[in-house]
């Protein structure tokens, strides 16, 4: 696989930083953090902190214990350590010796360590510098689309080889662990995943539960694997067994919408018209009240960001966007169908994987 | 097991948003989410909120779609919702009908998120209402206690479970993966665990890797299952074949010091006594650098909480209060040895579960 260039995107942000006349930029442990510095893990009780200096230079704050895995897991070289008893925050503010008027933050930085840098600076001025970061992970490259493609196809195979293997009786949470198993053995990473039958599925996000799989029961999965970090998202909903006359009369809506968003979704157009194609088609059809969710989200190192398709937002579609394509009509208490597709903007919108869905009989 | 009585969890915090006057706390997604509300799930990009109000109210703040979700899987009945197309955070503005001075925020609420109600509420003073939980949740009561004592035994169990399992040239990771099925073939909840050989033990937080298990390896397991999401956190370092004299002069220190940690630890003792206790063992037998970490920390919802175990930490020790510890020695390039008990005060402190630890020859 083509390497991921971490100096290259701390550059980015860097040059981001002059333009705004930012003087420190502070990313706690966070996907944002593995995004410019490689390590992904969360943030505990004692702080770590990234920093970019508008200046050509960056440096980490961590406990003393933890230097050297950090000098494993993240691009730092340059770690000022604090010791257990020691003030992180003051250890931070002594390692920045100019003068700090504006501090940018990472956005999922924690209310109460924001408070606490307050304290060490109390004449800042802090703001959200995680749109910095969000624009940049919103376009990806060759390596980025490469991981995505992979972890795409690893899902869909994952999912299908799933419907294949379970049996009757078997429980949603079950056949979750099975859809977990199949997608991580080609993978070799982990995944997650939803498996709803029947009328369960016609709750979107719902919890899988102690529901029995029986003959001709509606299968949803939705799932994805990742492949280094990069997120997969695709839903299959089938059948296990005979497919009814309302199944498919209302699937064939649901599969006409996601064309029809995939057909408008190209460089330049509004994210909104996306989700706009897909409910039109679903509205005409008389289902419009039960599509209630937007039609997409995009997709990399969250499952969940940037480009929203969804009403309002009126940003232009960029090459390099990856987002989802998943309209739904969710029948109450009867089934729920949703047919989700992962989209790149490459000029046209293109799938990430060709999937045959059409598994009942 | 005894039930958990969320009502009451929330009155407390209501009594205390009285006391300091705060006309809201907002409470996002997370670990203190799911101990007043029952609901474990995180923040994703769409807000959903709980607000406690000094009155005798409560609110959830959810998006129209997962309404129905979240009446199953918190203690709310009353949600607010909003559309996809709305802004939530001008939807939570205008739910809270009265003049608005003090806001108090959940302590790990996104920046982001904080910058967002700022814009809502321009006049507010926004505190960190996070200490009133984290104080709350640092006092353990029976249907805590009961649940914790599970989760610690089946985490010992499984570790030595493990130790009897695994074989010579099985990889660190391997031996996660056991740990891991062990404890929850006994909890049937999900577990944690880092599995070390040899030299790898000497760093405290390192991955487990393809290291392989040899005759005479030193191997330290640190792990815990859950039981109703209250974690254990125990730590086994034993020896797969024939302990060593180095290793047995080493362990008998640690094991003192872990001894002595104990017998310092009851109801109204400053933490950091607990600390100093065991470290003193440690200096005094010359080992004191290879201590490079705190004696301990808090255990309930998370692994790391309230009250942490630590030189500086002057507060008393409550009853009720949960601590690890976990005195350790680790030698560079050659091994570590940790021995981590949970200690509840309960007058003096005692162990969650007891536990025989020599497995070696």
């Amino acid at each position: 696989m083509k390497a991921i260039n971490f100096e290259e995107r701390s550059k980015k942000i860097q040059n981001r930083i002059i333009e705004k006349d930012i003087d420190l930029f502070l990313i706690t442990p966070s996907i944002n953090f593995g995004y410019l510095f490689r390590g992904f893990f969360s943030l505990s009780e004692r702080l770590i902190c990234g920093i970019i200096f508008p200046d050509d230079q960056t440096q980490l704050i961590a406990p003393s214990f933890e230097k050297e895995r950090m000098q494993i897991e993240t691009t730092f070289d340059d770690v000022v350590t604090w010791q257990e008893e020691e003030n992180p925050y003051e250890v931070l503010r002594k390692s920045t010796d100019k003068k700090i008027k504006t501090i940018a933050l990472e956005s999922s930085t924690p209310f109460d360590v924001y408070i606490r840098l307050k304290k060490q600076f109390p004449y800042a001025n802090f703001i959200n510098g995680g749109i910095f970061v969000k624009e940049l992970r919103s376009i990806k490259n060759d390596a980025e689309i490469e991981r995505m493609k992979k972890a795409a196809n690893c899902t869909a195979e994952g999912i299908i080889n799933t419907l294949d293997i379970i049996k009757e009786s078997q429980s949603e949470l079950e056949a979750l662990k099975i859809v977990q198993e199949q997608m991580s053995s080609l993978s070799n990473e982990p995944g997650w995943a939803i498996v709803q039958f029947d009328e369960n599925s016609a709750i979107p996000h719902g919890h899988p539960s102690k529901k029995k799989l029986k003959k001709d029961s509606i299968v949803l999965i939705d799932a994805g694997t990742t492949c280094d970090h990069y997120f997969a998202d695709i839903t299959i909903t089938s059948v296990f067994g005979k497919a009814s006359k309302e199944f498919l009369k209302i699937y064939s809506i649901v599969e006409e919408a996601n064309e029809a968003a995939l057909s408008t979704s190209e460089e330049g157009i509004p994210a909104e018209n996306v989700d706009f194609a897909a409910r039109t088609v679903i509205e005409d059809a008389g289902y419009g009240k039960y599509f209630t969710h937007r039609l997409g989200h995009g997709l990399g190192l969250e499952v969940h960001e940037d480009p929203y398709i969804v009403k309002g937002n009126k940003n232009p579609l960029v090459n390099g966007n990856v987002h989802t394509d998943e309209p739904g009509i969710y029948i109450p208490n009867k089934f729920g169908i949703r047919i989700e597709d992962d989209i790149l903007i490459s000029n046209k919108g293109e799938r990430l994987a060709n999937i045959n869905r059409k598994l009942w009989k």
